[in-house]
């Protein structure tokens, strides 16, 4: 072992930078991340399905090859709404319970090219909605680790594996992310292929990762959409950074404001150029006009369920595909028309800064498993397609982990990164001292 | 029987009207159509799978019954790239030849919700791409019916069936119309839900219809999107209509030239305002967007295939995969962008004229089946996200169908429909005088 700490505790860029070398062999570290599921699974029940042996022989397999490609050797979680060719699938729905499908999802597919080892499937919310999975919150037993990527985002939290596979349609991968502390990427809409993700939402769905800094999420992203830009995470000191409390400011707690404007006082301290900025009236329509397309587009998504399963559905999960059931087509173009509005509108404040910060949760992670949280604070962000990172750096309430997210341009996820990655660099330098 | 003609050729909505008021039977009209698929489906080949038993079930039960809603008792046509949880569905590849997927897609789930009969799978090519199936055209056997949605298409033309699904991503709904002389329907991208069909280019990928009449198309679409504003096709006479000949215009034969002549002057004497559309130049480049961005798309949509079943594959699907994997995420973030200011622009134009009227394709449908003809006249207002509709009304080589498409503006496609099915009434009473 090279390291001084433990192999699972690797960040995945050291991990891939010891593996590349063959420092360290793919076998080793998937021991240890197995070893590491086998002790802390029992608490935290992330995984729904853990293939060990598998992965073991995958990861002999790479170790006697040749290199194959950014994320060679590494263990990754992929959420239960992927499709797996050689594992379980049940989309967090009874229904799906015996279900294993007959192809690898796009990005699972990627993942393996790309040298990936699918250690195994981690648990999602029925469907990616609102109805819990079993997981807990590594930090704290008894409180949700928030959802819809629930178990992917404890698995990273609690070093069972360096990355995993989320989705997010409202929050599903920025507020587990804040509420196990570890950063979690969703792209700009459109940038990772979701063939094989049960579907949820066209207009919103989007693949996401989790990891333990920016440059795993960085390395993650880069290798499934081939964009070598993701790599160079350059140096972003002297970024200009908008303040964007939202419209929904009044619903975060006292923690989540107190904690974004110490954030902004740290990187401010530290060079960056920070202005408040005022969304926009009409943007204060986005969060609804989010809620009415996703439950519009998921009663849709799900009609073959809606229809022929109705009995086995959660009575959250029937409540919105009964409200999206009675939103009508014309009301549900207007929404899709107010939104490319919104996306025009926001686009124009990105000419005064380069990204944005703004709270990624209401606060911690509150207490009770039978809620993964509220999502208000993404809603938006995701609608408008846009990319966000969040970037852990507090502590809150219960102790648990509080943060803030970082967002970009549509289309800028190298910018929106680079600036994370310096912005993550100086909140951890603040944390520690 | 209520009509001299054959029930199997009663259209969609002459014959819904009759189920509605029981004036024939499901049974009845499913047996018509069983019968005629029995007698021709030798020569023509348009079927994967026919679920004969199960649907005269279905329509015995739909007649003991409530009317179910705007399909009810319809026999439809399912092209083999939706899955059905009680059929096989095989995306027109060898890979899948044994698979029955676990979930019906949502467009069948809808239709089965409004009292359709999925009567079987019809076929596709290869992944909705080029290499070609069984089937031949119905009007000439040994001529391609067009593809992708190759089955669907024939199977309307040729009686089988009143209604079919299919999808387009570059011409797949328009060609097969125009070569098998029936009524196409590709609504606005984003219109009908796509969960449940394998995924090939998530930006192009659009679920269309098949009739024979625009009322049966708007009917079907209707049911499928709940946008109960379809179903009044109204009267669009002095309609303003953009004769556009597009940038590929020297591609198109001398039929299809004079044919978009003829229908032009048919429809002006009908008392529509014709006014010649010159497209903007940048407009010249969408033809080659669609075809990178299909490929990119396409690459990593079936990584799953191409990575684990590369050998499966035909030769003209691997040199997509190829070309797609070579395109960077750099070139098509640029070409995804460029197609944004292509929307924009092509929006401006109707300002001026209600629809566009252009080619469906470069001529009548090639001799040979190995090949399902040229896609140009499609890929513009397929990357567009366009509604189109193909109108057909003459007779070309070979005696083969001839028509135009009617193009209308981003999510009009109330208007769109309604000004298709004015002008087909205008074509068809010309075609019969």
């Amino acid at each position: 072992m090279m390291s001084s700490i433990a192999l699972n505790e690797l960040e995945a860029s050291a991990a891939a930078r010891q593996l590349q070398r063959r420092a360290i062999t793919a076998e080793q570290l998937v021991r240890a991340c197995l070893d590491r599921i086998e002790a802390r699974e029992p608490a935290a029940q992330a995984w729904t399905h853990v293939a060990a042996d598998a992965a073991l022989e995958h990861a002999r397999e790479l170790d006697r090859g040749p290199i194959r490609g950014l994320l060679h050797g590494l263990p990754i979680g992929v959420k239960d709404l992927f499709d797996t060719a050689d594992m379980p699938t049940s989309y967090g729905s009874s229904i799906y319970a015996q279900h294993v499908p007959a192809a690898d999802a796009a990005a699972v597919a990627l993942s393996r090219e790309a040298g990936a080892i699918v250690l195994g499937k981690t648990v999602t919310t029925e469907f990616a909605t609102f109805h819990p999975g079993k997981t807990h919150n590594p930090h704290r037993s008894g409180h949700t680790p928030g959802g819809s990527s629930s178990g992917s985002a404890a698995a990273v939290a609690d070093y069972m594996v360096p990355l995993a596979l989320g989705t997010q349609t409202a929050a599903s991968v920025i507020r587990p992310a804040a509420f196990c502390g570890i950063v979690g990427y969703k792209p700009s809409y459109g940038s990772i292929a979701r063939a094989g993700i049960k579907s949820l939402s066209e207009s919103l769905d989007t693949v996401g990762a989790f990891g333990r800094s920016v440059a795993d999420v960085a390395l993650f992203v880069a290798a499934l959409t081939g964009d070598q830009r993701l790599l160079d995470l350059g140096d972003a000191s002297g970024a200009r950074i908008g303040v964007c409390r939202t419209h929904e400011w009044p619903q975060a707690d006292a923690d989540t404001q107190a904690t974004l404007q110490q954030g902004s006082a740290m990187l401010a301290r530290a060079g960056a150029l920070l202005v408040d900025v005022q969304l926009p009236d009409p943007l204060s329509l986005m969060v609804q006009a989010q809620i009415d397309i996703m439950a519009y587009e998921a009663a849709r998504s799900l009609a073959y369920e809606r229809i022929c399963y109705a009995s086995s559905l959660s009575s959250e999960l029937s409540a919105v595909l009964t409200a999206g059931m009675a939103i009508s087509a014309a009301q549900h173009h207007e929404n899709l028309a107010r939104t490319a509005r919104g996306r025009k509108e926001i686009d124009a404040l990105f000419f005064g800064c380069d990204v944005l910060i703004a709270p990624s949760a209401v606060g911690t992670a509150p207490a009770g498993l039978e809620s993964t949280g509220n999502p208000i604070f993404s809603r938006m962000w995701t609608l408008l397609g846009l990319p966000c990172v969040h970037l852990p750096f507090a502590k809150g309430a219960h102790d648990l982990p509080l943060g803030l997210q970082i967002i970009g341009r549509f289309g800028a996820d190298h910018k929106t990164l680079q600036a994370s990655h310096w912005a993550h660099q100086q909140l951890r330098a603040n944390e520690s001292s």
